[in-house]
């Protein structure tokens, strides 16, 4: 078994790479969701979702978010009514966060639901919500306490962050099933995900950091920051306001001994000696996954 | 002012008519929430909705419900996830029910937010659910305890009901708006809506019945059973059901001496004279509102 901390897009698109070159139903993803969000009535969980759409061959890689073959009728005629549209619900998608809202309201889990969504939508791989327990990652601004999404999306990460805060920590707890997951896991694998604002609030869900502490194989971790840039939102930005190298050296420091390797890109070569004089092992390749045989080269190394 | 007492569909026509032929902004529906549901973690007022969007000009006559020019990619999609999807929510549907759900989740009343959705959609009659509280209209069938849409909707309303109950109404109150609007109206009109389903729990609602024994004016019922049957829905059967005469003279004598005069049908005039000797006054005039005409003289009939 193969556990796989992850956020959204980097994370899912590890993910499709891995199914290729290891056993689908050997992967367990750990998912953050301090992104969860509910809005309309309706629970969406945007990290579960992108990786369930992307492993079930179903979204949109050009947007880089929600599903393919996607229509927006209920979002133009919101819009219409003058009704809160920014964050934009597409018509097929809406149906997943239709289902997820009625199945929480019949008392199931988050853990429940996502199981039900991913045995529905086909994909092999174990999908697990860190927590079933309500933690919301939320922003310090200018503008006051913005909830993710009103950062993320609304304002698409286009403001300064003074703190980062996961709300909620302290009444939560990592599922039964991560916990095992993360203790009988042959290796451990931190996706290319935001470090500050996808993995460092599933770590710090209580629970996990002992698990892995508890670890049986080795945690490798795949560096989000490639030249200097994040491929995708604000991690590189984010990293530079918190007082923190944008390198893979940078996120090594900030994740600390919960890692053993470090996949770093071949425009980081360089960064290796650093790596390896702080202790851990450094595997270099190519981390963009724009190319299948890059993503499935990626896929190698990480299972190496 | 006139104030009439509304179900969905029978009394959104004719609200549609009476606008032709009085100062819209002289309209108040009062209109039941028994039917309404929280589904999918959304709220739905089919009475409310059907009110507006057939004074609106976008209801579908032909299918009888929702909107027109509608589509259904979310029910499509959350069908081929095995979702519950016999409560049909078209695309431009839902979009009404997402503004409601999250304008109710941010505090507002369902009075406050049906003020909005009928500015937003242009009507000018004033639209009042006759309470802010859940009240919920179910029924006890063969298959046990069934909401109202489960029984009108998922199984066609077409079951035995062995008793109609009034979930809520010792917690309810009806609004200041409704109590003011029917003690200060001019008129008071029950539409042709269901006596038993729509119009009943809209009556038991406390604050109904004692702010109409306080009218000004006359009240005025329209039959909703013309040659001895419903137009449309189960009021025939269930009328007959519960030991009520299915003729204009058993509704009369269900609702008692809230009404002051009744208007029925060409077909059923010969009730005229049973109805006299109650002691209510009588108008006889086509009620079927299937031709703009007819529907019309039927609106100039309630306002004589």
């Amino acid at each position: 078994m193969i556990c796989v901390l992850s956020g959204g897009v980097g994370a899912a698109r590890l993910l499709r790479a891995m199914i290729d070159v290891v056993e689908p139903t050997s992967l367990v993803a750990v998912v953050n969701v301090g992104d969860d969000v509910v809005i309309h009535g309706l629970t969406v969980c945007p990290d579960i979702d992108t990786i369930i759409y992307t492993l079930a061959g179903l979204s949109d890689d050009a947007r880089g978010w929600g599903l393919g073959d996607e229509s927006w009728r209920v979002m133009e005629e919101l819009d219409a009514l003058g009704g809160e549209s920014w964050f934009r619900l597409g018509d097929r998608d809406l149906a997943t966060h239709l289902y997820r809202s009625q199945r929480l309201a019949q008392g199931l889990t988050k853990t429940d639901v996502t199981r039900e969504l991913a045995v529905r939508r086909r994909i092999p791989v174990t999908v697990l919500p860190v927590t079933d327990d309500v933690v919301s990652t939320e922003f310090d601004t200018n503008l006051g306490r913005l909830t993710f999404q009103e950062y993320f999306v609304r304002h698409r990460h286009d403001l300064a962050v003074r703190a980062i805060n996961v709300v909620g920590l302290s009444q939560a707890r990592a599922t039964s099933q991560v916990i095992s997951a993360l203790r009988e896991s042959d290796r451990i694998v931190i996706a290319p995900s935001n470090p500050l604002i996808s993995i460092d609030p599933l770590l710090r869900v209580p629970g996990v950091r002992d698990a892995i502490a508890h670890r049986r194989g080795e945690v490798v971790a795949v560096s989000p920051i490639v030249g200097g840039a994040a491929l995708k939102g604000p991690a590189d930005r984010l990293l530079h306001q918190f007082g923190h190298d944008v390198s893979p050296v940078g996120v090594a420091d900030f994740y600390g001994d919960v890692v053993d390797r470090w996949i770093i890109d071949e425009v980081d070569a360089a960064y290796g000696a650093d790596l390896r004089a702080r202790g851990f092992a450094v595997t270099v390749t190519t981390t963009v996954m724009a190319e299948p045989h890059h993503a499935r080269r990626l896929a190698e190394a990480v299972l190496a």
